[in-house]
This record gives C-alpha cells, sequence and structure tokens, in this order.
C-alpha cells in the first residue's frame, strides 16, 4: 500500500481551537518575527538575520551576526507564511516574502552556495565542518521553505535558487570518488530533500538524502576525518561521543533514541520517509523500533522528548523527571513530523495518538495565548525559586520569553501551526484515512473521485464529531477514522444509522467502505471522560502520582488556582472529578475540578522533620490544560499530581 | 553561665560502635593518608602536598603541584594523628609527625609565613588575593593541627611555628591604617585563631579573628578593591554575588545560610565561639537565628547540608532535593563544630541533637566500613544510572572513591572520628553535661573534684546506658543528662531508684543535682522505637514520603536489599515494622524490615503511561542505616520511602 503526500493542503480550518491558533500565526507571529528578524523589535536579542543576507549579497557592510545557523529562522518564517497562504491569502505578506527570495537569489554563489555565516565569516572553510557548523541544516530549511512557498503561490524562484543550491550540494557530497563523505551534524536537509524531491521528481534529491543517511554512523567515521582535517585535538564535548548526533553507529543499528533531541527526530523523520518511498524494510524496522523506543520509554505524557539539559538530550530509558526536562518545543514538533511519516507507513493509532498528544500538549505549550512569548523548555513541574536559584534548573524557565538568541522554537511553533491542516488526512488511492478531528472544509480526489468534506466539532472539549461528506458522483471508497486510544468508547453513525464498528477495526481505525454519495454523514461520538494516568512504575518520579487527562488534553495544576506548594496536594483515587467548559477562562477551555486534600503546614512550628501525623485539610482543585499554563500569574505548576488511595 | 572548653579530651572509648571507627582510623585511614599524602598509593590521584613543603624548604626541586589549598591535606592529617594519640599513644607515627613539623619550620619564611602555593609557585603575590585562594584557610588547618598536637603530646614547636605565622598574619591583617582589611574567602582560621587564644591566652589571636568575623562583608567590599588591584574584569563566578563566600553583607545581618556550606558552618562556628568568649549577644543572635535558619528549613534529615552542586552551597529554605544534593561530608563535619559551640551559648537539646544526628549519619556516611573508600557527597536518594548518564547528577556518586584530586573530606572525617570523645561533653564550675552516649571512661574536675566516669551502653542500637559516677571525695555538683528529641520517653534510676525526672527537665536536658559518691550509678533508659518520620510540606520532593528512624539513625532501602526501581515501594502507614540486630551484616547493625507494597510492573507490556489500575504485590522490605549504605554491592538507595496512607 502506497500512501502519497499531497503536497498542497487546501483545508480550511474552521475549527474554535485551532482557527484563533492560525489567526494568533497570521496576525502577531509571523509580523512580529519578521520584525525581529529585521532587528525591530526593542528589548530583545537582535537576530540580524536579513542583514547577513544583506552581507551576503553585497548590499551591507559590517560583519555577519548571530548563531552559525542564523539562516534557518529565515527559512522556517517564509515557511511559516507559505503555509499561512494556503489558509488565507495575503498579497503584502506575499510581496514581502517576494523580495526576501529576490535578496536570496542575489546572496547566491554563482555555482549555487548560499549560507551566509560561510558567504560572510569564512568564505575559504566552507565544508570543513558539516558536524557542528549546520551549513546543511540551513540548506534543509531553506528547501523546506522553498518547496512549502512553492506548494503555496506557484511561485518557483526561490525553488529554482534551492534546486541549484542541492545540486551544488550534491556536487560536494557523494560516494564519488572525489566528493566528501560526510552528513550533517545537526539532521534536517535529509527530510528537506525527500521534498525536494517530492515536488519536482529529481532522483538525484532522494538520493542524496538516503546517501546522508544511509553514510551515518560509518566508520572511519567522517566527523573524525574531518576534525583531523581541522586539526583540531580536543574530545567532542558530549562524552566525547558522538551519540550526540546520532552518528554514534549506523542508523539502521540504532535501537535506542540518544543525544540531541530535535537531531534524534529530524533524523528519523527523513528516515520514515526513505523508507516508504524506496521500500526499505531494514529502515522501516530501524524507524519501528525507534518509536517504539521514544514513546514507549522516553516521551513525557505531553509528548514532550529530552529528559536532561545537557546536549537538550535524551539521557535514558524511564528517566522522566519532570522538574530537570528539556522537552524543547522544537523536539515535540520533530515527533509531530515523525508521527505523520510512521503513519505514510502504517495506519496505526500508535502512531496518530502520539501525533495528537504532541499537537495539544508538548507543541503548543512553546506559545503564549497571544502567540508574544515563548517557551524553549517545557518542564512538567515548575517552582520559580529553583529556576531562579539553582542553577541545574535554569533552564526551566517559569515564564515565556518574548524571543531566544538562539530562536529556533518560535518561527517552528509558527510553521506546525499554520500547516496544521496537513496533518488531517493520509490517504491512498481508495482509502481516506482520518487521523484528527478538527472543524474545517476541504476537497480531496479520492478514486479519481472530487470529494468536499466538511467537518464539524467542538474538539478537543467534546467528542462528538460530524462529517459531511460529498463526491461529485456516488462512488465506492474507504473512510477510515481513528478512534483515539484515549477514548473509553465511540459510537460511528452513518446517515444516522449506527454502524457496528467493532468488525471494521484495525489498528484503531474504523474502515467504512461503501458507495459514499452527496452529504453523506458520519456522526463520531467519542467517549471523553476525565482520566487519572499513572506513568509506568520504572518511571521513578512519577510513582504515586497521576496526570489528569481529558480526551488529548493533559492537564495541569497552576499556583494561581491552586496556591502554593502544589505537592502538598494529595488527590485521593475516590475524589470525584468534574469537567466544566469555561468560556472566559484562557480563551475557552474545560477546567477539571474536584476535592483534594492539603498536607496541613499549619503546625509545623518550624520544625523539619517529625513523625508521621494525619493532617490534612480539604481542598478544591481546578486544573487547566497543560498548554494553557503560564498564561495567567507565573507560579507554580504540576502535571503529575500526588494521589492518595 | 561560662562553659569551658577542655582542650584535651582524656576520654577512652571503650564503645563498640566508635571503637571499631577509631581502630579503622588509627590503623587504617592515618597510613593511609600519609602515604597518600607521600604519593605512594597507586592509581589515584596524586597529592604531593609533602612535597611541596620540601620545596617550599629547598629541600627538592621541582613545581609546585595540587590545589591551592593543598598544604591544609598535611594538616588535617596531623591533627588526625593527634587526637588518635591521645586515644592511643603511638610513637612511630608521633616520629613521623615531629619529622613534618620540623620540615614545617624548615619550609617557614623568617618572617613566619608557611604557605607552600606562594612560596613554591607565587612568591610575590602573596595575600593580594584572599578570596579565592585559601592562605588563611591553610593558616587555620595548621593552627587547628598545631593546637591539637600540642594538647596530645605538650610538645611546643609546631605551637611554636603556628604561633609565629598568627603574629604575622596580624601584622598584615587588621584595623590599623598600613594593614590590610582582608579576611579569607575560605573561613577557617577564625575558628583556629580561637583555639590558639585558648591554649596560649593571647588576645590578640582573638582579636584576630574577631576583626576577620568583623570586618566581613562591609562596604566597599574587600574583595572588590582587592579584584582591582589584580586588575581583574570579570564578575565572580557565583552570580557575581559573595554570599558564596557569605561576605554578601556583614555576618550580623546575615538570617539566611547561603553560599558553599562548609565556609557557611566554618564561619557560624568561629561566630558562636567568639560569642561565648567575648559576651557577644548581638553575634550569639545572628548565630541563633542562622542555627534555625538551617536546622529547620535547609537540613536534610541525615544532618547534610548543601542542596546543590552548583557552589557546593545553599540553595533555599525548604529546597531539598534528595537527587541533586550536595550534603558534602565535609559540610556536616562543620555542623557537628558549629553545633558544639551553640552548646557551649546554650545547653539545649536542639543543639545536641542535630550533633548526634551528624555524627550517626551525614558525616560517617562519607567513609566505607573500612576506611579506605570516600564520598564527597552524601545523596539521599541515587540511581547509579542517573549519575552515569545525566550530567547534572554527576557528582552523585553511586560508590565511594579511594582519593579524591580536592581531598578535603577524608581527612577531616579522620580528624572528627578520632575526636570524638571531644563531643560527649561540655560542663561549667558545678555542671556536667551529657551530650553523647558512648561507652567510655574518663575523669573530669568537677567543682575541684576529680570524678571517674564510666559510661556503658549499647547505643545506638539500644536506648539503655548506664554511667558510674566516682568522686574522689562526696560532693554535690549537677549532672545534667540529655534526653534526646527522637526519644519517646525515657526513664532515670539513680543508684536503682526511680527519679521523676520531668520537673528536672529543661531544654531537653535532665539536671540531677545531688551529693555524687563513690560508684553512684546513673541508669538510663531511652525508648528506641521505629519512627515513621515526615518532612514539612514544604519540602516539596518529601510529600508522601517517610523516612525510617529508630534511635538517632536514619534508614535506607538499599538495591542490594529490596530490588531495583525503590520508588516504586510504598509502605503502609499502618505496616508492622520490627527491629532485629544481626550481628554479622555490615559490621553489626539493627536492621529493619516489614512489609510493603510495590508497584506491578509485570502488566504494562511496554506502555509507558495508562488509566490508573490498582496491581500490587506485596513485598518484604528491608532498611539499613544510611552510614552503611554502599558497604556491598552498588546500587540504588533511598532514604525517603513512598507511604500508602
Amino acid at each position: 500500500m502506497k500512501i502519497e503526500q499531497k503536497g498542497k493542503s487546501n483545508v480550511k480550518i474552521t475549527d474554535s481551537f485551532w482557527k484563533k491558533r492560525l489567526e494568533i500565526i497570521r496576525e502577531h507571529v509571523i509580523p512580529y518575527q519578521w520584525e525581529a528578524l529585521n532587528d525591530r523589535i526593542p528589548d530583545t536579542a537582535p537576530s540580524h538575520a536579513i542583514e547577513n543576507f544583506r552581507l551576503a549579497a553585497g548590499e551591507a557592510e559590517g560583519e555577519f551576526f548571530g548563531m552559525v545557523f542564523q539562516d534557518s529562522d529565515v527559512a522556517k518564517w517564509i515557511e511559516a507564511v507559505a503555509f499561512s497562504l494556503e489558509n488565507e491569502p495575503n498579497e503584502e505578506l506575499e510581496q514581502i516574502v517576494d523580495e526576501v527570495v529576490a535578496l536570496l537569489g542575489r546572496a547566491q554563489d554563482e555555482n549555487g552556495y548560499l549560507n551566509t555565516y560561510y558567504q560572510v565569516k569564512e568564505p575559504k572553510n566552507r565544508w570543513t565542518n558539516v558536524r557542528d557548523n549546520h551549513e546543511l541544516y540551513c540548506a534543509g530549511h531553506l528547501i523546506e521553505a522553498a518547496v512549502a512557498y512553492y506548494h503555496a503561490t506557484g511561485k518557483r524562484q526561490f525553488l529554482d535558487i534551492m534546486c541549484q543550491y542541492a545540486d551544488h550540494i550534491a556536487s560536494v557530497f557523494g560516494p564519488e570518488e572525489n566528493k566528501l563523505k560526510g552528513y550533517p551534524g545537526h539532521q534536517e536537509i535529509e527530510l528537506a530533500l525527500v521534498k525536494l524531491f517530492d515536488v519536482t521528481a529529481n532522483e538525484n534529491y532522494l538520493n542524496l538524502s538516503k546517501y546522508f543517511i544511509d553514510e551515518r554512523g560509518k566508520q572511519p567515521h567522517y566527523f573524525d576525518l574531518e576534525k583531523k582535517e581541522r586539526n583540531e585535538k580536543k574530545p567532542f564535548w558530549f562524552n566525547d561521543d558522538y551519540a550526540y548526533h546520532q552518528a554514534h553507529k549506523p542508523v539502521r543499528e540504532q535501537k535506542e533514541a540518544v543525544g540531541h533531541a530535535v537531531r534524534a527526530v529530524y533524523m528519523y523523520t527523513a528516515m520514515a520517509d526513505l523508507a516508504s518511498k524506496t521500500n526499505d524494510e531494514s529502515l522501516k524496522k530501524a524507524c519501528e523500533t525507534l518509536w517504539e523506543n521514544v514513546t514507549q520509554k522516553q516521551m513525557y505524557i505531553t509528548a514532550g522528548i529530552g529528559s536532561m539539559v545537557f546536549g537538550e538530550a535524551f539521557s535514558f530509558d524511564y528517566d522522566l523527571p519532570n522538574d530537570l526536562s528539556y522537552t524543547e518545543t522544537c523536539a515535540s514538533i520533530g515527533l509531530v513530523f515523525w508521527a505523520k511519516r510512521m503513519l505514510n507507513l502504517e495506519v496505526n493509532r500508535k502512531y496518530s495518538d502520539v501525533l495528537e498528544t504532541a499537537l495539544y500538549n508538548g507543541t503548543i505549550s512553546g506559545m503564549d495565548l497571544d502567540g508574544k512569548k515563548f517557551f524553549y523548555v517545557n518542564p512538567l513541574e515548575v517552582q520559580p525559586e529553583a529556576s531562579e536559584k539553582r542553577n541545574d534548573k535554569k533552564h526551566i524557565k517559569p515564564v515565556r520569553q518574548k524571543w531566544f538568541g538562539c530562536a529556533c522554537c518560535p518561527p517552528n511553533i509558527a510553521r506546525l501551526v499554520a500547516s496544521i491542516g496537513h496533518y488531517i488526512y493520509t490517504q491512498n488511492q481508495n482509502e481516506l484515512f482520518v487521523h484528527l478531528y478538527m472543524g474545517h472544509e476541504t476537497q480531496i480526489e479520492i478514486a479519481g473521485n472530487q470529494v468536499g468534506i466538511v467537518q464539524k466539532t467542538n474538539y478537543p472539549w467534546d467528542g462528538k464529531i460530524s462529517i459531511n461528506i460529498s463526491p461529485e458522483s456516488e462512488q465506492q471508497f474507504t473512510i477510515a477514522l481513528r478512534i483515539p486510544g484515549w477514548s473509553k468508547g465511540a459510537v460511528v453513525k452513518v446517515n444516522g444509522e449506527i454502524v457496528d464498528h467493532e468488525p471494521l477495526m484495525k489498528n484503531g481505525y474504523v474502515y467504512i467502505n461503501r458507495n459514499w454519495s452527496e452529504n453523506d454523514q458520519i456522526e463520531l461520538a467519542l467517549q471523553m471522560v476525565i482520566e487519572r494516568i499513572q506513568a509506568n512504575p520504572l518511571v521513578r518520579n512519577n510513582n504515586g502520582k497521576v496526570a489528569l487527562q481529558r480526551g488529548p488534553i493533559v492537564y495541569c495544576l497552576e499556583e494561581v488556582d491552586n496556591g502554593k506548594s502544589l505537592p502538598s496536594i494529595f488527590l485521593p483515587r475516590n475524589a470525584e472529578l468534574t469537567a466544566k467548559f469555561e468560556e472566559d477562562l484562557l480563551e475557552g477551555i474545560v477546567v477539571i475540578s474536584g476535592q483534594a486534600e492539603r498536607m496541613e503546614d499549619a503546625g509545623w512550628e518550624n520544625k523539619l522533620y517529625r513523625p508521621v501525623e494525619e493532617h490534612t485539610r480539604k481542598v478544591e482543585i481546578k486544573a487547566v490544560p497543560y498548554y494553557a499554563w503560564c498564561n495567567r500569574q507565573p507560579g507554580e505548576m504540576i502535571v503529575w499530581v500526588n494521589e492518595k488511595r
């Protein structure tokens, strides 16, 4: 079964949850980031990213400034704009991008090379440190942006620029004797080259991606050869181990996710892409093994990944400390990318459940509700005083920041949210797989037939979804609906008639094959109850604790609702919990509340320890969605709540 | 009430618990450390400490090697030898020390200066960086050693050397116009100068100590002036704050313990000394306030202090993470010093309880039962894989080390244990205060009468203590017995007759005033039960957990007894726990055992999260004294155990 990826989404989001986020991206985040890229935001770390391209084009004078991967911020911004234009055309914005693209064209070297750091600062040292210096990474983001912009506008200029650059890269790296045997220290170009192949059908791009993946981790190690060339002696800083770059061994031998989490999931994404494009079974198996490791042993309940600040990295199985996590916004975004590709390999809710968890929790927690501030790190437990006073918790910011010196996350979340419509469906010739539920309208070609689809739902607050199916003409095909893993039960109706769906279930999807005709109506009712979730006992920090979840939404307790010292709250196993939609709170959320106990702190009279006494008082607790935390007064936050049983 | 400190202890330890430790110190630790100081131990970090003195004396050629405070290792070793000689004369050892002292004499400059780092490496830069470079710290340790050696042997040579050095220091630092207005970055000399005053009665030493304490933290800040002189620009590394050295404000204004924990408690020790020697009420008040802060808000249940690796420092009130603690052996040792001085200011069990807790837990945990390996850091929760793979837990060693590059702790624990007899009593003219219970014999002068005392007990495993009191002639005086805070009840008998002790209690001590005559017998029976201890609810890591304690001993669970994944064990509140002495285990300990529940890890089938289910299995747990952990197979360890209630 070959699943096709659609390049352009013509999904029109009407969803109450996502529509306002798309508007924020369009109306606030994209313009704000444009100002940031042009250094017009006071009191924030300067970006210099556009100016760097002017320098490279010889249209300005000065020094390169910023991270070695500063170009990628421009790329991610253009990509976000492109996805946003798909949703809502905007001539003014398009014109700005056209001007940036023209600048990129002028900055590009005649041979196709385009990287402002090297062009401006170290023109002689190109491709001498692909381990650390992000040339291939930046190229990857620019390629992704060019592809997205082409899909959104049909304009080829940017795509042509990037094809030229990709051709240049293919002339530098590859198996031929005169070429470098290298691959990027920060994976990204691999997945981008697959996209470039998809849009151009030029197999060179697919082959180059495959080369980067297959070459990785081979001995003698390219990073060592390259390092020797640079005459660099010191051991690599990450335990002297290329596990940081997932280059410690060939990718097919990798069984556990290690190292920098973003690099890891970007690589796994490309691996899954290549496995499906090239029918590579060993690569597919490697992806599945790594997926199991990440999602069954190294993932927070919010779909945050990366449990240590050192190396922004995975640590080891079941090591998921809530107050020391890294859980970078970009890593959860990468997990979304990867999950989507795994769905192309196999339609299975083990992938779409994680995709959904990431979308509703660990990714969007990275942005405040106004789109004005961002988290790099998305911890599951915050005590502001510890973030301030403990060096080992300095990375756990208790409030979102306006912008970062290393500004990868804000444009990444912008491009993810702007492209949300791309994650609802995958399909093949005769089957349409519905992975996500959100209000939208779209036209999809199934079995050669244009099918109009309208989804209506109040998801994620309510489990009722109605889907209107209107093919041009009556036709038989399959619609496969995901029944989320969290759902305690589902009722499926077609045109008002209950479908006995259990026999139609496969890997968590209900396969409805029938003759569809105009205005056929699917109704799906997912039972959305408040769940107390427990963690595998091997997760040592969560023993005796529960997290509250309802539908795809993971909840947390905040100080603003529950007072200080949140870990002294104990939720009895049998305490009744109620869910209620509060329209005016945090832009409209379902709140969970109930009665819990709090360790009585009166009576301690300056004692630190004493023989146990049972002094608790009843307290009302109020839990809010994790993604919405820290949108009111800052303070403590916990996801995992002590339980009394 | 003036309490006198005895210089020399003539306590002969016969105690089953401490006697073997003294033997280990004498027979293994002291000889081993002598070999280490002379670089004769293979496979360990070289010390070079003795060689440095040879270099300074011009009797060897080469470079200074080691920490800037390397001299202090020699000092602490001599001090340990001195205390050991008090317990058991040893001519051979005494001769070695005499030779070292002679070497020190030859290394000493004519003007009295004696610091091998500066003499060998930077002779022109003496006293230019008292903030960082430990000249005054090393002088302090040498003074302490000289005083101890004088008490133990009556030999004056070392004392004379150090008086000459102290006189030199007094000529360099002080309020007079031509003197430096400085004070040490690492406090230590302040308490040493008080000891030097005690033995010499030279008030200059007391005044110099007082000067260092009173000058500290004044503005303009000496460390800034000194830094400017050095033309040093960069901000101080500890948050650009002299709180690291407790020099952020004058000592009397300090209300909370901050910064490097060892520096802090060494300073508080000197402050308490000075408060009692000079009747300084404001200094006494400052000590009391700091004592309350440390023991009521910043102390682990083991009497470990310093809850973060950054700066080896205090963090903030109630921040006591078990798996990120620093809890340096030396810091708990310093807490013992300080507690002893607080007892001189006021006989109150709030001081002696902490002193006892530190002695039986957080100090001796720093050494293995053989005296061959040492912990620098004494954590309350250890997972070896986390220590290996997480950078933020690298300081938490899962096994003791043979020696350290910075070898402060091993000789410090040696001198503490060797001087254990000094901590049993304090006294004034007519009152003898019994703070600790351990088998020993001694002669003490009370009210002008030589009183023979013999304590017999199987403490800390048993709460029965018998004390034989034999004055030369019948005389009225007071014996005040500490009733530990952990005791649930006590029976006091004199010559077989129960004493109604409640009316005689003051601040936790039973004051027995009577005519004592030969072979009077005190019997004290302390009720020693297994306690489940809970922490103040503001200690966020310990909510829902208990620590087991019996008498002064804090217990822990080790993997070797209880399997892996210790946090998945839950101890029911009502589970019966039994205490049993096991003679052959860990050199004879009382073991606590009982039935607990373990979260069932079967049935998880590679899931990381699921809605709560109640699957536990009954398990026998076995707890051993914390101090004795990691003397069998290495593995996980926890002090705080999850509770089910």
